[in-house]
């Protein structure tokens, strides 16, 4: 695949995710992508096979991105309550930054056709997974206070993925701010003795 | 309006509500709902005006219904923290129980005509609001400790509508189950003194 080739399919997978959060993916079709880069007709499929392998790159894309940021985070410290902050702070950043990958990523899982949403709920349960054996070792190690270590881990997802709902670049509270807070919340509802 | 009317009303927006939350509002269509109910083109017009207005039926029903448990849940004590908790409990509890309509208000805001979107946005600022003025009365009281009231009663909002994206009814943990731990959360979260 030529660099011009790339390009222009991080184009139409960029145009898909626009389409996606503003009509649905049901709603959203193929000619409307095209049209949306330029692209008509049979040229678009040399680039991209379906509107379905649209929705599937952008969701795998983004869970591979989460789960990415989840393990840089963890790697840099092996003390439980810092791993915590760090994997909080990334994953309040990237919902912070990806409000439309975010946006799709929750609405859209029942659009995605097997294997792909089994592929995707199996990255989320990673994701998940991973949050909660944070909580648990820290559990272990007396610096965290909760009663269910998965209910704890819902709940700090359901934290980033609330900002990916409000945040605005321009708005009162700036991304840095967001993270600071959001980790302390995140600290304090662990009952972390930081 | 006739009981039979009344019933059949009911059930159309039931069913648009169904068709709303798996198509998404722009893919759904006056025939779809119509399908779905039994009732045949024209005859739908007797009972509703357009797509629109069940559309808006919903989304502020949701919001009024949201307030109306808040008033309720700060009505029963004068203690900030004990409001706070019940008011909290109000949240996370019609949000395991709601959750089609907790997901097509997220999803469907720009689907809303005007002056209809800006008054369900209306009614969500009035309900982050009064989250809010609990957790400030707290402070000024002595009983939470936090940084930022708006971004406190944006974590512990998310936290409701997070459950309404994977609570289940035969899950593994029961709505009293998360209803307590979540008022824990969000207590916790305020650094309450209680």
């Amino acid at each position: 695949m030529t660099t011009a080739t790339t390009a222009r399919t991080a184009e139409i997978r960029a145009a898909a995710l626009e389409l996606f959060t503003r009509l649905g993916y049901e709603a959203t079709t193929m000619a409307d992508i095209g049209a949306a880069v330029g692209v008509r007709g049979p040229s678009l499929y040399k680039h991209v096979a379906s509107k379905q392998d649209l929705l599937v790159q952008i969701m795998t894309g983004t869970m591979d991105a989460l789960l990415d940021a989840h393990r840089a985070a963890v790697a840099t410290t092996s003390d439980p309550v810092e791993r915590l902050r760090r994997a909080v702070d990334a994953h309040v950043r990237y919902h912070a930054r990806h409000r439309m990958e975010a946006f799709v990523g929750t609405r859209e899982i029942r659009s995605l056709v097997e294997p792909h949403r089994t592929a995707v709920l199996a990255r989320r349960a990673d994701y998940e997974a991973g949050f909660r054996s944070l909580i648990t070792d820290g559990v272990d190690a007396g610096r965290f206070t909760v009663a269910s270590p998965r209910l704890a881990s819902y709940a700090i997802l359901d934290l980033g993925m609330g900002v990916a709902v409000w945040f605005r670049e321009d708005g009162e509270h700036s991304e840095n701010a967001v993270a600071w807070q959001y980790t302390e919340f995140a600290l304090r509802l662990l009952g972390a003795a930081t």
